[in-house]
């Protein structure tokens, strides 16, 4: 079967060359689509066919609006030669909603852009969203919510000029997206209601773009592997890569898959929170006022701040924290072990009731101090990201070593400093080399498909992905004993570490 | 590609029983189907997957609605085992409206009914209508009325168990019930919109079954060749025969058909109005009151009329005006030039100043006569109905003697006596003994279709028919002149006759 290229095309018509080619008007469109396109079959929205008796017997020359289907190619509509054909990816976070807008025709990002997720409002995190949601009218209210938001933006961008929407999302997200009762999805083995969606009608999602358009919804792989993920791995095609590469995801969770054209292994864990703020009490996300980037010096006693934004800072989002762990103890002021040692820098290290803190920032409005007791909840999190790591490769039969790339989706890569998270013992220090930032790949997937609209590929993703899940894994606890430690308890795994502490130690 | 042996079936889940074979539920169902039925790809709706979850974690079996679509079976519903799943065949005549109710798991019709078309208040005839239609605004409210019409039936016999609606009408009335544009359709060369339908979300097009269903609206072979015709060709299946047979569909216009597996060649013409009473003024449609058998003994000057509904009369529908020409004319009443021999009967025949009539029945209040001017114009359209049989056999290098079967659709052979039709020369004498009434072959067409879905047969018809236009054949003048005799110039035509009525004369 012929396809388009992308997954909407426009073709231009001038009355006079389709004339004599049928007597039915239909018939002419499709005798030239296959003389010009060597399209076999098409089918004509309702829309379609009530418009073009009236094109086809005017002078001017006018476009068709070509839709790619899973199955079929849909002449949609039939419109004047400068309107516009665009289509919308989007990536539907937990927290933020990103918005790409494309043009079809000059092949042009138009736009982009995010607005929070109003779901927010029903729980910071996704698990209380799912559990108000096992009331029906809870998730119709949730579902609502979240569309007016994107219906919102839709209309601002221009509805009837909006073909096609691609739409990702974690599991969850997508669920609440297409009203799909979450119930189940909550417990043991959590069942997500579908493997793939495939295509829908506006009308039946309730979508406000052009309703004659079409709405690709990218599919699950699992609970914890959801259509984000797809659309990540399809933009950064791991499954088409000759040597094994890592696409690591570090949201809410740490999603990662190891793979190459002839596997894909994938993972998730709780190792998110830690870079989302989600354990300091002085974290935040990387917004207006944060903290993003600090670099200490602490033979001068001296610390130096970025702020986002150009603020009074408010906050230390992720970037700022780990930069600040690694200094810190590159400094020993912090131990292997997660210990603040106050007598390296008195100034900074307060002791109160509930154990050490060391003091950020602070002026007349604002105290940001680290907890001790929060560095170790982040050493959890530091170490179950290296774990994981570890333990995909070790059911692979790789060493790090043998790993081609480390593609970090997300913050990971842009405001996170790969060397920092390195030094924390959070990523191997092959990492240091092989590092790749891909940006937001979710919802950049989303954009390529509609680009490249591979339905197949997507599925195979989908079919080829084994999940592990670490719950069931002993293998996992054994590992995590030694990534409790910065950088690790056996630091032959980290030589470069080692050798910077080493040349550190003399200089103090 | 695994087909649905009907449009719409069932099948029955035991939520145990599918528990195990896969972790996403609409994979477990998937999997099942497979299994089952060997159907290998399904899609779902996005109301049978907010359904499926629930339905899968209760105890009891319930069932899926499966529906064969064009290129794709689709689970569309799922449903308590105690749910009617029915199917609703259309045929959207011009004056009235059949309808045909489908069990599709008790493969039995559960009613079949007609109502009168609401159009015809926008003109008797459809040219009037498509005149007017050529406004957006009347087109709008022609389609309006008639779907208003069709969904208040669909309510009353249940909206939500109607999962299939399957519709044929002549062109001009597919393009009301989609309304599509009919400014091009009243000019040469009269151009329908498209030549293939396919099928459509009961949303497209605003019909009121449940709107998980499909409609299927059957294909137009050309503006005089509609989907009531190939529906009745579906229904017949001359394009299977061995051996040549007609198919002869008498309605406003005569459509003919004449072909078997290798050929379908196809004319119409105006030959119909006689028949619906369109002619005589004292001629109507079958309805109640009309006299729809006459038997004459003009030897005894004595006439028997019956009336439909045992009432008084107030008309003569179509099969009584033919017999009661054709018994005229055995008795010599009516000369083969179609002139009434006022000697013959002088009781009966009345002469006006507009020349001669025939006295059927008269009453206190009602007087029902045919005029000579009327039997002439008769003379013409029955003419036309034997030259359109005598072209459609020389095109196709035959003679009536190679015919197998004449297959009558609507009223002839049902209403209309053959062999009084065959004394006035209206079909040759060999529709004799190779009669064969098939009743309302749309309506029954558009019913089997719902019982087998067969697109691609019917994408076949359309494709084979081979159309005679009757305005640009020469030929068919020439022959007129003959036929306008009765029952024709050349005697040798119709040897019985000429037999029948040499004994006749005998006997008088």
């Amino acid at each position: 079967m012929k396809t388009l290229s992308s997954v909407c095309e426009t073709i231009i018509i001038a009355p006079d060359k389709v004339a004599d080619l049928e007597r039915f008007d239909a018939e002419k469109i499709k005798v030239f689509l296959n003389k010009a396109l060597g399209i076999k079959e098409v089918s004509f929205s309702l829309s379609a066919l009530r418009k073009l008796p009236n094109y086809l017997r005017k002078k001017d020359s006018f476009k068709l609006v070509l839709i790619q289907e899973e199955k079929n190619i849909r002449v949609s509509d039939v419109i004047p030669l400068d309107s516009p054909v665009q289509g919308l990816a989007i990536d539907l976070g937990s927290t933020t909603i990103a918005f790409y807008l494309y043009d079809f025709e000059k092949k042009k990002l138009l736009k982009e852009y995010s607005i929070l997720n109003p779901q927010t409002v029903y729980g910071e995190d996704i698990l209380t969203r799912l559990h108000l949601a096992r009331k029906k009218e809870k998730l119709f209210e949730i579902r609502s919510v979240t569309l007016s938001a994107i219906n919102k933006e839709i209309e601002s961008l221009g509805s009837e000029n909006i073909y096609y929407l691609s739409i990702c999302g974690n599991t969850a997200m997508t669920h609440f997206f297409l009203g799909l009762p979450v119930n189940y999805l909550v417990f043991e083995p959590y069942p997500p209601v579908a493997k793939w969606y495939g295509d829908f009608s506006p009308k039946e999602v309730e979508i406000k773009i052009n309703q004659e358009g079409r709405i690709f919804v990218f599919p699950s792989a699992g609970a914890y592997f959801g259509g984000d993920l797809i659309s990540g791995l399809f933009y950064v095609e791991l499954y088409k890569k000759e040597r094994p590469c890592f696409f690591i995801d570090v949201g809410t969770n740490a999603e990662v898959v190891l793979g190459n054209k002839d596997f894909l292994l994938a993972c998730a864990g709780a190792a998110g929170p830690a870079l989302e703020g989600g354990i300091f009490k002085a974290g935040c996300r990387a917004e207006e006022g944060a903290i993003y980037k600090i670099t200490i010096l602490p033979s001068e006693k001296k610390i130096f701040y970025e702020v986002i934004g150009n603020k009074k800072p408010h906050c230390l989002c992720g970037s700022a924290i780990i930069d600040l762990m690694a200094q810190l103890f590159k400094a020993d002021v912090l131990s292997p072990e997660g210990r603040l040692i106050k007598e390296k820098w008195p100034e900074q290290i307060i002791e109160t009731e509930e154990g050490k803190e060391f003091l950020v920032y602070k002026d007349d409005k604002t105290t940001l101090t680290i907890k001790e007791s929060e560095i170790k909840a982040f050493l959890r999190s530091k170490g179950a990201m290296y774990c994981i790591l570890t333990l995909l490769c070790e059911k692979s039969g790789l060493t790090f070593k043998e790993i081609e790339k480390f593609y970090f989706a997300g913050s990971f890569g842009v405001n996170i400093n790969v060397e920092s998270a390195v030094m924390l013992g959070m990523l191997p220090e092959e990492a240091l080399d092989k590092a790749a930032s891909v940006g937001n790949s979710a919802g950049l997937g989303a954009l390529k498909f509609l680009q490249n609209p591979n339905f197949e590929e997507i599925k195979n993703i989908v079919d080829s992905i084994t999940y592990l899940e670490l719950n069931i894994e002993p293998r996992f606890m054994e590992l995590l004993t030694g990534a409790l430690f910065i950088p690790h308890v056996n630091l032959e795994l980290f030589p470069r570490i080692k050798q910077i502490k080493w040349s550190c130690n003399l200089k103090n």
